[in-house]
């Protein structure tokens, strides 16, 4: 089996961390009813529980897409619209995942900076049309941290939840790098999802370390009736439902996933110092999770895909690398110093042309 | 963590098999792409080709409910309806996921015996009415082996095939087991499939022994024009891919998706042979793969519930057992053994009673 | 332009009455907003409003299909499903206009007697299966008079309810011929529907004398929440309103909608009466609204086609005569005497053959 | 009943025209089968094959937003994608019935100029993302004339055609005001449409002078099949279809269609020359079709709403004019002096407050 050099081109490249793997192997074990009626996702259920200092309601779905799609779509009939950002993976990477779930509830997309949505920016999209000719605004959905790695403040979140309240929309939060964010803010997950009106979480476990698998937490127990059909008819009723609670079992109970998201934002973060006083290299959006996007010259991001370096630029052409759970710190120095070769290289081609 | 003793009630009650469970270990290493631009998907995916021997189309799904409704909705657009037995498992287990999937399309139900379609049953569903005010006859589904534990013989799946070309219907193949349907039949999975006119498979990974994960295969390229998109926009696109497809690697590599299903059936057959003299308790149906279900007196199943067997009774009040890849065939014996007690027990009461 | 002489093949092929026509013609001058935003959309909510003797919600729409299916997708999610007899209008003629308008809602079908539900099919079809993988009732639908012709006591339809309550469930009825029930009963709408436990009825305009255009009215408001935007959405909202509102001033005010069905009726009882006396003729169902479905031999129904006369079959074989508002009554009695004669052939027929 | 005085908000406001009126009074004779098999529908669509000079296929619909969403969901599965412009009514003002129709469909949107289309824009927006992480551009709609009163020339429909064929993608023509381009343009319907590439027209009749209809096109076979069964699910099959059809023969044989579609562009061009010279007062767009969209200070737009005018702003904040197929000149005149006033009032009002 052929395998890729380590790369920081996604955070989905990653396996399965240990803990989640020791998890599921435990599992493995004697028979156990089907369909979440193993005890398992009851203590997954539990952990989540403990975890949010809530009775909330949990349920698991395969992957974000589905999450964020089931989730929407129980916030919404179809003639309602969802304010997202620009940037929001719903609207950019989902391939129409959440207008499908819904039967066609519109996303209103607002032009924000760096993929960050403002009280400012809801209130425009939701009052900005108020007749039956146009979908009418129900939830908003977030993502913390965003697409671009910027991590929204507790204070932000309230202030978008207030204008929420106020408008008389939900709150959906999108997590696919959720523990990013905690680990970011050093607050807890209470503090940043129902102590701050976020009415619906999706808690990504794939990012996190998992083999897949994403949890949904109802922080209002009436927006969760019957969203067990929902899963269910949607294709994201697991019939071994226990491997797919097992590993977050495994994550909450050990604070694995707190650590592991931590481990990537330190990623980031070193490979932000350490190209800090390059030239005409820059990060495009404050590096705050896992995630750093850098504005380079052409040639010098050729001149790392000359090193073997593989990134996406589909973010304002920028190259983004994304540090998961296991990045190898020692990589993260390599491609620093491949970075600043690549910058000395292409300069020189610069002189050399002049 | 409090474990079931081993029950027949369910296949889906097991856990992995050792071969899905390494071949999910090897592929956890080491960085790969995501969403199926791995070298696992990959070999998965020539190894069904291989497998069918035929060029056919691969994709994964999350789970059967997925697989058959993302499949039948490839098939149909919403005005058409789909053929399908009484005891289907879309019509009985999905929740409306086939109608969910494919925006509105129509299950018409054939009352058979014992779950299985005829051409007969077709014929008269698909030319039953022809107005535009009911939807269009498009596909056939046909479950193989039946919820019912019975295979069709290749005959009956070409007559079925034959009927559908005539009729301008799509034959889909639930085969949540059909690894169970090969073992039964001895045939070919090309065999049972494209050569005798199976347009499109779910080949089902969850009870063969995986923990989640069917395969869907096209044996006709144009149904899969775009069904990649599909898949993802309904929430069936994994990120990790390598781990939803190298279980099928180690599975079908290895043999070990046929020996598994032969080994369950095995079991089905040495309930079926141990109880054959019982008065008063008969099979339902024939027992072909690895279900049996028995008719039996009330209190024989009271009995055999007193002595701490579970199983399911949905299906026409029989008793259903079902023998998953590693049942136990001590514990076979001892399911036969309490249900011979529990006939004596029953046959003193009644005499008691009398 | 050739024009059929006159049918009782369906109540569909007759034209539109005087007073819908009037009003449409009065309602055919000057400028007034679109969208419902005019006086005449205004004076038919009242209209109906004061008929029915309460504060109800009330919406148009062009057929009845599309009332159908927008209240009952009104009334349940896409995982729900929805209560009605075998011969209900959404199940058979429809084309699965139900499930799409609800994105996958499954009706469950009870098979009763002469297209009647009652409280033990409801309870029945509602309490069989309680586990998330089948959908979950949330509707029971009644048409009012049935698809037979035939009428729902105040009784039956509070006995109905009164199921529907204790159950969970919501009561909607299918009004396509609304008007000839309260003219068979002699009761007021309100005592037919909300004074009886109904929660949303569409009440159809077509058949009792107009172009097009169908009311759904809510007597419960918090079920009729931005239903005007589900309307709009599902392309039923007509900017002209005033010309799907207009005749319905002019049906409601003047009491045509009543005498209209009154005279539809009388011609069903006519034909009855007519024939009560003929040999090998009877009626399939109780001759109780504007529909007289009669069981005849073949050769009858043969001699009947030979004197011009059309007729469907659909239902159980039998001949179906659906009577218009402006039926001719001498046209019913010619039909009784083409009927007589048919069976006097055929008798003949039979005897020479014998 | 109260009825507005003539205003020119809306060309919906107005009522039904003459020709349309007497064909439906004609058609309103005797019985007809119902759900198209009549004479009149027939004739109708024979009316179209005839004025567009092919064999093309012919549906109807109640209304736009239902004929725009049918025909898009006919081009397009839920994963696919239909490029508009950011001003196309699919997109502001149907309450997102494309997306509802198609399960999901997204619309991808061209900030343009003035609401027209490029190829260039399209180009961008098909070729911009090719991954399946996003809907799959398979559509183009335009609309003729544009919301904003201007009309496509026949080199630019060839020219976003050819962009198409090139890029797999059909056209589709929103024709809600189509009679307004070819009066406009003073071509034939077929140089218009199929003879520059548009595989899909939906021709309004509601502004065009009917009470409600809209005509679907497809002048490619194949994509109209089974489109008659997506009518029915969708309820836009109407029963007593004649009239809806009626209209069209009224006004297609007479070729009123056209003269009342010159008669308001006719009173746009009276309007615009008629305030070419006042200091202040803009023409948004180029006047070609029946509308005018001015921009003009505020204090002018209260004076002319003071003098009890009705106008829409809702795009770009420019008073928009819609003249319909019986707009009385003289009002037209009456406009154009009260907005002379209202600028010279404005103008002295702003002389005083200096």
């Amino acid at each position: 089996m052929i395998q890729e050099p380590q790369q920081f081109a996604s955070d989905n490249y990653a396996g399965i961390c240990p803990a989640a793997w020791a998890a599921m192997d435990e599992a493995n074990r004697g028979y156990v009813p089907a369909y979440g009626e193993d005890p398992w996702t009851q203590r997954a259920s539990d952990s989540f529980r403990s975890l949010f200092e809530t009775d909330c309601e949990v349920f698991f779905a395969f992957n974000g897409t589905a999450a964020n799609s089931l989730a929407l779509a129980a916030l919404c009939q179809s003639y309602h619209s969802v304010i997202c950002s620009s940037s929001a993976h719903v609207e950019t990477d989902e391939c129409g995942a959440p207008e499908f779930f819904s039967n066609g509830s519109k996303l209103l997309v607002a032009q924000t900076e760096g993929g960050k949505l403002t009280p400012e920016a809801v209130r425009a999209l939701a009052t900005g049309r108020s007749d039956i000719h146009f979908p009418k605004p129900r939830a908003v959905t977030i993502t913390q941290p965003t697409e671009t790695g910027q991590v929204y403040s507790l204070e932000e979140i309230r202030a978008l939840s207030a204008t929420c309240r106020e408008l008389g929309l939900r709150l959906h939060m999108d997590g696919a790098r959720f523990a990013n964010a905690c680990a970011a803010l050093g607050c807890s997950p209470a503090d940043m999802t129902w102590r701050s009106g976020v009415d619906v979480l999706c808690f990504g476990g794939t990012k996190n370390g998992m083999a897949a698998g994403e949890a949904i937490l109802f922080f209002d127990h009436v927006l969760a009736i019957d969203f067990d059909y929902r899963c269910k008819q949607a294709g994201q009723l697991a019939s071994k439902m226990r491997f797919l609670a097992a590993p977050w079992v495994g994550m909450l109970e050990s604070g694995v996933w707190l650590s592991n998201a931590a481990h990537g934002n330190e990623c980031a973060r070193q490979l932000a110092t350490a190209i800090a006083d390059l030239p005409g290299i820059e990060p495009m959006f404050p590096v705050e999770a896992n995630a750093v996007f850098l504005r380079a010259p052409e040639a010098v991001l050729e001149g790392l895909r000359a090193r073997g370096w593989r990134f996406y630029t589909f973010i304002g052409g920028g190259a983004r690398f994304m540090f998961a759970w296991d990045a190898d710190l020692s990589r993260v120095d390599a491609l620093a110093r491949d970075l600043r070769a690549a910058v000395t290289e292409a300069n020189r081609g610069e002189t050399l042309a002049a």
